[in-house]
C-alpha cells in the first residue's frame, strides 16, 4: 500500500464566479487537498464535500495534529475510498473560513474583510466553483462525488447540475431541500451570534474572537450539537451522570452532558468563525435541488449516472425518509434503475455519518469498485 | 351543565417547607385556581399539574382575556375532567412567576425578590407544596391527579411518595428520570439566559424585563420550540414559506418557521421571568422518581392506586420509550394491574399533550369515570 500522500494546494481563480444570487466573486481562492495520485487518464478523481463546518482536511494529519481530517476511517490506503486507487479530492467550499474566499477575505480593491458585504452563496455556488477547480486541473470526468450533510446536497447538486460529470454520485444524510425544522436549528445559532454584544454588528475583530471565542456562538453550537446526536446516544455517551464536584442542589452544578456543551459549544467559535456560521447557515437554509426547476421530478430527469442515497435511521436533523423520497421521486420519473437508496442501521443521530463509518463503509467501497478498472 | 365557576385563590404558609436539598422555605404563598364545586364528602377533587411554563390558569377566561388557560379544551362542564362532576384545584407550583413563592418573590425578612438566593427546589419539593395546600382545604383523598411533562412528574411523585392520595395519578409526555437530551435542551435557555449582559447576573429589573424582553431569555425559547415540535409538525405548519416581502437572497431574509421562532421566542421573557425559568429546568434537569430510593422498582412498590401513563409517539423531548418502561418497571415488582401504559397516535411533538386533546381525552374522561359515585 502507498501512503496517503496528503498535500495541500491553493489555486487563485483571476475570473469571476457568477452567483446563484446574480452578485459575483471576483478574484476567488480554493484550497484543497488532494490524497493519492491522478493517473495517467485522469480517470480516478474523486471529489469529497465536506459539511457546515467541515474544511478541505478529510483525511490524514498535518505536523502537529493531534486528530486526522474529519473522515480518516474512510479515506485512504486500502479503506474504502482507497487512495491507492483514487485520487481524492477535497476542496473548502467558497463561502468558508478555512482559506477559500469567504465573509473574513479580502474584499477587492480595498482588501478589507468582506463581513456582511459578502454575497450570500448557495450550495449549487459551492458547487460551481468546485466544477471550475476541476477544469483547472483538466479533470473531465470524476469517477465519484460524495459528501454527507452539506456535502451529500453538493453531491446532488453535481449530479443534477452537471450530469454525468461523476460515474457515481453518493449522497449521506442530506435531503433535497432543507426542512423548517433544520432551519429552526440554525435560527439559534445565528440570533445567539447577532444578539452577542462581541459580535459587533460583524464588525468584530477577526483574529481576536480567535482566542477570546464569542459567547453566542458557542450557545448556538450547543444547539447544533443536540442536533447531531439523538437522545439514544446521548444516553449512552453521558447517561445522567453529574460532573463529580458539583452538589446536585447548586443551581448552576453541572451533569456531564452539560459540560460536553459548555466544552464543545464555546470552543466553537475559536475555531470556527462566527460570521462564516451565519453564511453556511445561510446556504444551508435555502438549499433546494429544485430551485430553477419546475419541481424535483424535473430537476432530477437531468440525472445521467447513479446516485446512491444514504439514510441513517435516528437522523433527526436530516430525516431518512427525506433522502427515501428522493428515490421515490426518481422512480416516478423511470429512473428507479439509477438510485440505490440504503437505510444505515443506526441510533447515533447526524453525526452517524461522520462516527459510525463501519455501518456504511463496504458499501461506499462496493460503489466504487465496481465499474472502476483505472 | 353548570358553568366552570372559574374562582382564584391565593394561601399564605406561615409554617416552612422543607426542601429536599435541606433548605426551607419559610413563609411561602400557593395560588391557585379551581374549577366546578368541592362536593359535601370531598371526595371528588381532581388536582392538574402544570408545565414549565404553565400557570395555575389552566381553564376559562378571566376578564379580558384572549385565549383561556392551558388545558381548557380538557377542563370544564362535559369535559374530559368533567366540572359538573369534579372539583379541579390547579397550583401554581413553587418556583414559578404567576403568584406562588419564587425566585422573584420577596425574601423574608428584607422583603427584597430573592433572585439568586433563592433554594434549589425540586419536582417533589413542588408536589410536597401541593399537598400541605390540600391538608389546608380539608381534602384527605383525590379522585386524581393528572399533568403533562413537567405535570406529568408531579402526578408521578405523588403515586409514590402520598400512595393512595389519589384514586388515579394520570401522567402523560413525562419520564421517571429526565434524560441528558432534556437537559441539553434547558442547557441553551440557561447559557443563553445568563450570558446576556442584561441579565446583571440576575440583577436585572424584574418589572422592566417585562416590557423589554431579554434576548438570550428569547433564544433559549426557540430552543424549547424546537424541543416541542417535531419536524413533521413543522413542516405542516411551516413548510418551506419564506416571509413575503423577503428577498432568498437577502442574507437576513426569513422563513415562517424563523419569524414564528421570532415572535414566540423574544415575547417570552416578557411573560415568563428568566430567573425562574433558570430554576424550574433545574427543577426538571434533576428530577429522578427514584432519589432516595434504591432503584426506580423499589420507587414504585409504594405506587398503591392505578397508574395511568400516556407517551405520545413523535414526543421527541420524553420519548414514549421512557413512559412505557415505568410500565415495565411496575410490571417488574408484580404491579402490571396497577399501571396502564398509552401510547398516543401523534406525529406533533411533545406539546401534542397540549395540543391534540381531542387523541386522548376520551381515554382520561374514561378512567376518571369508572369508578366515580360522587
Amino acid at each position: 500500500m502507498a501512503d496517503l500522500n496528503l498535500k495541500s494546494h491553493r489555486l487563485e481563480f483571476k475570473s469571476a464566479l457568477y452567483l446563484e444570487s446574480g452578485r459575483i466573486l471576483e478574484p476567488f481562492e480554493i484550497v484543497y487537498e488532494t490524497y493519492g495520485k491522478l493517473n495517467e487518464h485522469k480517470s480516478n478523481a474523486v471529489l469529497v464535500c465536506h459539511a457546515l463546518s467541515g474544511s478541505h482536511h478529510a483525511a490524514g494529519k498535518h505536523e502537529g495534529d493531534r486528530k486526522p481530517g474529519w473522515w480518516d476511517g474512510l479515506i485512504g490506503p486500502g479503506k474504502a475510498i482507497d487512495t491507492d486507487r483514487f485520487f481524492v479530492i477535497c476542496t473548502n467550499t467558497i463561502g468558508s473560513c478555512f482559506g477559500s474566499t469567504g465573509p473574513t477575505s479580502p474584499m477587492f480593491p480595498r482588501m478589507e474583510p468582506y463581513r456582511l458585504k459578502f454575497p450570500v452563496v448557495t450550495i449549487k455556488d459551492m458547487v460551481k466553483a468546485q466544477r471550475l477547480l476541476l477544469d483547472r486541473l483538466g479533470i473531465e470526468q470524476l469517477h465519484g462525488v460524495i459528501g454527507g450533510s452539506m456535502g451529500g446536497m453538493q453531491a446532488l447538486h453535481f449530479a443534477v447540475d452537471f450530469p454525468g460529470l461523476a460515474r457515481h454520485n453518493i449522497a449521506l444524510a442530506a435531503t433535497h431541500a432543507t426542512s423548517p425544522w433544520v432551519v429552526a436549528f440554525n435560527k439559534i445559532s445565528i440570533e445567539a451570534i447577532i444578539n452577542d454584544p462581541a459580535f459587533e454588528g460583524g464588525q468584530y475583530d477577526i483574529e481576536a474572537i480567535k482566542e477570546a471565542g464569542l459567547k453566542g456562538g458557542g450557545v448556538g453550537r450547543m444547539a447544533g450539537h443536540i442536533g447531531f446526536l439523538s437522545p439514544e446516544s446521548m444516553m449512552r455517551k453521558f447517561g445522567r451522570d453529574y460532573v463529580a464536584q458539583d452538589g446536585l442542589f447548586d443551581l448552576f452544578g453541572k451533569f456531564q452532558v452539560e459540560r460536553y456543551l459548555e466544552y464543545n459549544g464555546y470552543n466553537f467559535p475559536k475555531w470556527f468563525d462566527p460570521l462564516t456560521l451565519i453564511y453556511i447557515a445561510k446556504a444551508i437554509n435555502i438549499y433546494d435541488l429544485s430551485r430553477g426547476h419546475d419541481c424535483l421530478e424535473s430537476a432530477l430527469k437531468r440525472v445521467s449516472t447513479p446516485l446512491h442515497l444514504f439514510g441513517f435511521k435516528r437522523d433527526l436533523l436530516f430525516l431518512p425518509e427525506e433522502m427515501e423520497s428522493i428515490a421515490h421521486a426518481m422512480a416516478a420519473i423511470g429512473k428507479e434503475s439509477l438510485c440505490h437508496y440504503h437505510l444505515v442501521e443506526s441510533d447515533y443521530g447526524h453525526d452517524a455519518f461522520l462516527v459510525e463509518i463501519d455501518r456504511f463503509s463496504d458499501t461506499i467501497a462496493d460503489i466504487l469498485r465496481k465499474d472502476f478498472d483505472g
